[in-house]
Formats: structure tokens, sequence, C-alpha cells
């Protein structure tokens, strides 16, 4: 029988049994029934095995367990499901990896670009690339445009909208979108150097896939998706689009998820894999040390599981985001290497010299 | 300027100052920038604003924000970052309440039917509804249509596939649906007592729409669905189908969001008003004291979110499930009152002398 694994960081709570807690996931995640009232044929077919545990210490264990291919069919749905379904709900299983390459090559396509095609499509060989984020929301269309056209004039490489700009009265989406693509343009006739504009598309599901289209239409270089709100599945469907954009993938709504050191799923797991498997082409994430919350190790894991070879899809570049400033940018850049993208807000923002001078500084510090 | 509230749960940790970490909140879920970088028409019309602020304890706030309605124009998506987008990777910060009376009318809909309507299509007037899952996964359309059968023969009223049940090969979405559409007629036609069948359709937001037809054609009397899983705003959708069925929603990966009581959604809000605002008509959540972790007080409050007429929604029926067992039936009964479907998996399927007989049993209860 085809199986998966997946391994988890367990921690026992004060009267619970590690053996019965493992037991409770196998049943919990499949058949959702003791196995005193199962027939034999499903308990062999269906359930969860245990294939390897780990006591860590007095509390915590890291196990395996494996899950027949066949309870997931063609569905990434059931698969979120199995994943972290009812166990979302229990309190000490904290999701830390899945063998991928057991998984059928059919469910799951990954990013359709990835970090190598990237770089042949922007011409940038082997540094780090430079990002930010077109903000503020109230800002209207004509004003995000020309936003965009100073950061790309001054030699920024990727210019995304900013995850809280959807389609608001401020800054109707089309129109937002068209002034972008202009100031890209007039950017690389002036200077000679091509930004890539990325359009935030965050919608209801149906929605979604029609602003993907018009982005694509309108002449955008990429989207950008909070998979959390317009749900994990939608980033996979527009991975999967005849007219591929690359996609960059937004942590918004997700920190319920990773923010937890003994539930939810690992950072790296959630951001660096599956976000992977699921087809982004770049992960932003909360760089520790900013606004948010995640470790330097925990940051790094992250840029491990987009990059690494073990996972049966192209790489995805890392995007820590959140509080990087300026002057830091020669210490990231050393600790986290060229294989990154470096998204700065507020820094390139206080700039006293404006956006263009921001972002060739910042350019500047990549090059 | 038209605004709406939240309510926050806020916890400083060490080293925070709470009037910062409001502040916090203001820029981030809206402009994302200083306030030293704004225009003065960007901070007056974008940025949300303090309404109220009470001090708990040593390092809890109960505290209000309005923001301005233009802000989330006419997007559930929108709504939901401005709710817990970035936020949600910063600790401390639990969403409590919505004014969803100062949201335009036209944003959310609400559940398609409600208590009151569902009452009167199933003619059962002022007692609780019982309620079961058809399981295990790895049994075959046929076997889940019998199942079906035998339950709405002995009596139950609400009878939906076990969530984890979709369309693997063991049983076909539509074989599934149609056999357990067959059961629930020949019961009926056999003793007279009509219940009602719940098809799941959880997968990729499109597909879920499509099942959902499906599920309406094949004489499905409502549908279940996993609004972590699929997308909340595909729920949404859903309620708004021209054909509408009752909807039944289902918790499965939403633990992260309710089960850290520092951070995330609180249950009540959650499930009891969000999901109600989103269209669900059933509201399932793991009731204490089973598998799962909420308190008495927290499955209480659920219920009174689901029921209550200070939300503009038509009400939702709670679903407690999760370990009920049919020996304390009429203590929960009691402790939750009329309006509440009582779901039981285990318990049933436990039952000697077979699923008809066991829900004879908690139907007689119910009485």
């Amino acid at each position: 029988m085809s199986t998966f694994d997946i391994s988890y960081r367990v921690t026992v709570q004060e009267g619970e049994n590690i053996d019965e807690k493992i037991e409770g996931i196998c049943l919990e995640q499949s058949v959702e029934l003791p196995r005193s009232v199962l027939s034999e044929e499903v308990e062999t077919k269906v359930v969860g095995k245990l294939s390897s545990k780990e006591q860590l210490d007095n509390s915590q264990y890291d196990i395996s367990i494996s899950w027949p291919v066949k309870n997931v069919g063609d569905d990434i749905s059931q698969f979120l499901n199995i994943l972290y379904g009812n166990i979302s709900m229990q309190p000490g299983i904290r999701i830390a990896d899945v063998e991928w390459k057991q998984l059928p090559e059919t469910l799951f396509g990954g990013p359709s670009f990835g970090i190598e095609k990237l770089r042949e499509l922007y011409g940038v060989k082997d540094r780090a690339l430079s990002g930010t984020s077109l903000k503020p929301l109230g800002t209207d269309g004509h004003g995000i445009g020309e936003l965009c056209y100073q950061f790309a004039a001054g030699g920024l490489d990727v210019i995304k909208d900013d995850h809280g700009i959807t389609n608001q009265s401020y800054a109707p989406f089309e129109e937002r979108v068209s002034y972008c693509v202009q100031g890209i343009r007039e950017a690389a006739e002036e200077t000679g150097h091509r930004a890539y504009y990325f359009a935030h598309i965050t919608a209801l599901a149906s929605e979604a896939v029609e602003r993907y289209k018009i982005a694509a239409e309108l002449g955008a270089d990429g989207v950008l998706i909070c998979p959390h709100i317009a749900g994990m599945e939608t980033m996979h469907q527009l991975a999967r689009m005849d007219l591929p954009l690359p996609i960059i993938a937004h942590p918004a709504f997700s920190g319920g998820l990773t923010t937890n050191d003994k539930q939810g799923l690992t950072p790296d797991f959630l951001y660096g894999q599956l976000w992977r498997a699921l087809g982004a082409d770049f992960l932003v994430y909360p760089n520790t040390g900013g606004r948010f919350s995640f470790s330097i190790e925990e940051c790094q894991a992250i840029n491990e599981g987009a990059r690494n070879e073990r996972l049966p899809f192209k790489s995805s570049f890392p995007m820590p985001g959140g509080g990087l400033k300026r002057s830091n940018i020669p210490k990231w850049l050393e600790t986290y290497g060229p294989d990154t993208v470096f998204l700065l807000g507020t820094s390139l923002y206080e700039h006293p010299d404006g956006p263009r001078a921001a972002a060739k500084e910042l350019s500047g510090m990549l090059k």
C-alpha cells in the first residue's frame, strides 16, 4: 500500500500518555472512530501507522506517522485535512515535515518558475534581489503608479502592491495596475533598468482568478496573494494557469498557525515547504528582530525549506520583510546569502531624499 | 466618515507599552507605515482610531478600534485582512467582537435559512435536533448509504458525511451522495420519519461550487464545508447561490486561531459570529470535555453568538460535537437548551444493537 509520512513534534500535557496521544492522531485524522467499531479491512487500509518515535525530553517527542495515499485522493483540500484538520483543535501537536516525494507528482506542482528561471528571466545572475511594497492605502492609482516609477527608476527589482491594497475606492484595481505597469515601463525607458511589478489579487477565489487574468492582460509581471485569506488551494490553482505569472505569497492571517511553538505548523514547514509545494515563487515571511516574532534559526530554516533540493519542486525565493532596515542589509546579505529577496518598506519610505534615492541606495548595496 | 469597531483583548508582553501596542495595531492593519511619512489626508481617512480602552489586570486590556468602512471596500477578503492579517503574527492580540451593524448590509449575508426557517422546513417546533456523521473513511458508497438509511430509520434529524470523506476512490462523491439520498427516502417511506442528509463538499473553491450544484441536483438536503480549508469566503459564496441549501460549517484546520487564549479569535467570535456572518446555518464546534479543549463558558458563548439577536443576520444552529455521549444528552439538553443540534459519532457507532437502535435511543431523549 502506497503511503506518505508526516512528522510531528508532540508535547504531552499533564495526565497524557504519548502512546495514547499517537494512537489518537492515527484515528482522528482518518476514521474518527475507535478501533473497536472498525472492520479489519478499514483498519488495515485507512488508519495511520506510527513509523518512528524519538523522545526529546520529559514531555516532547518527534514522531512520524505513515498515511495511506488513498486517503488523500486527488484533492489538496483533503491533504490539508489529514495534515492538520481536527488535530488543530488539540493541544501539543505541531507539524514539522512531510515526505513530499511519497505523494503523487500530480497532486502538488510547486512554483512554475523557481529561482533559476526567475534569474534567467530577470537577467540577474547571482546577486540578491531588492523589493518593496507600494503604499499607503488611501493613495490614488496615479500616486501609487508614480511611486512605482520612482522605486523602479532607483533600481529596485521587485515592486509589489501592499497586501492591504485590493480594490478600494481610493485606488480601484485595474486603474492602479495600469498606472504601475506604466511606471515600470517609463523607468525602464529612462534608466535602462527593468523592475518587476506584482499586482495584489487576494479576493474570493473566483475573483482572484479573474484579477490574475486582468493583471496579466494589463502587463503586470506577477501577482501577490495571501493564501490564508484567499485559500491555500487558490494559490495552487493560480500557479497552474495557462498564462503563468510568478507568484508572491504573503503570510497575512497565517500567524495562528506558526507562532505557537507547541502547536500548528513550524514556520519553515508552512512558509518554506507547504507554500512552495502550492506554487509560490516568492515567500514573504516576517524577519527576526522586526515587528514580528520569529527567531533567526526559524528564519534560516524557512530559507532552507524554500531552496533545498530535497523537495521535488522548483525552488522559491525567500523574501524576508517586516522591519528590515537599509543600514542592516550588508549583515543580512551575509547571513542569508544571494538567493534572497530583501523586502523593505518603512526604511525606504523614511529616506530623506525620497523613494528614488532610497531605491538607489538599497540596490547599490546588493550589487 | 463611516466606521466600524473591532474589539480586542490585548496582552502586553514584557517591555511592551499598551499605548504603543494599540498605535501599532492602528497602523499595521491600515497603512503599514509610521505616521511621520503619511500625508495628513491619508492619516485622517485611513488609519484606525482607538475608541475604547479598559484595563483588566497588570497585563491585559480590552480595547476597541474604529476602522474606516472604506478600507474594506466591497470585499470580505479585505475585511479578514483588516480583522487579523499581519497582527496574526504578533503576540498578545485576540479578536473578541465586531460591530456588524456598522458594516454595509451588502457585505455579509448571514445564513440563508436560520433556526426559525429550518424549524419550519423540518416541521420541528421547539425540540433540540439530533445529528451524526457517516463514517468511517474506507467504507464504499453503498455501505455509507446503508448507514444513512439506518440512522434515518432510527429517527435522527441531521445526517452528514464525515468531514474526512470527500471524493476518495473508496466512495466517489456522486455515488456516495446518491446512495445517501436514497437511504433517506427509503427510511422516510418505511417509517414516516424524514431525516436530512448533508453532503460534504470541501474542495478547491471552484470545485466546491460544482459539488454544491451536484449535491443539490442529486437531492441532498444540505452541504457540509470546512471553511478553513476551502476558504472562508467560499462558504459565503455558497450561501448566496441561486438554489439555496442549508450549510453546516466544520472547524477542521481552525484550531490555530481559537485555542490560544492570548491570540487569534475567541471561539465565540469565530464559530458563533464570523461563521454566522459568512452564511453557516449550522455551526459545528468541539464541545467541552470531549477530545478537544474548550471550556463550558466558551461553548456557551459560541451558542450565544450563534443565536443572539444583536447580529443583523438570521440565527445559526449551534452543533456541539466531538465526544458527546448518549448517556450525557439529558444534561447537555438542560445546559444548552432546545435551539441546539447534538452531534454524536462514536457513542452511536458503539451501540451494541447497531446504528438504528442508537438513533432511536438518541432521538427518544430529545422528544
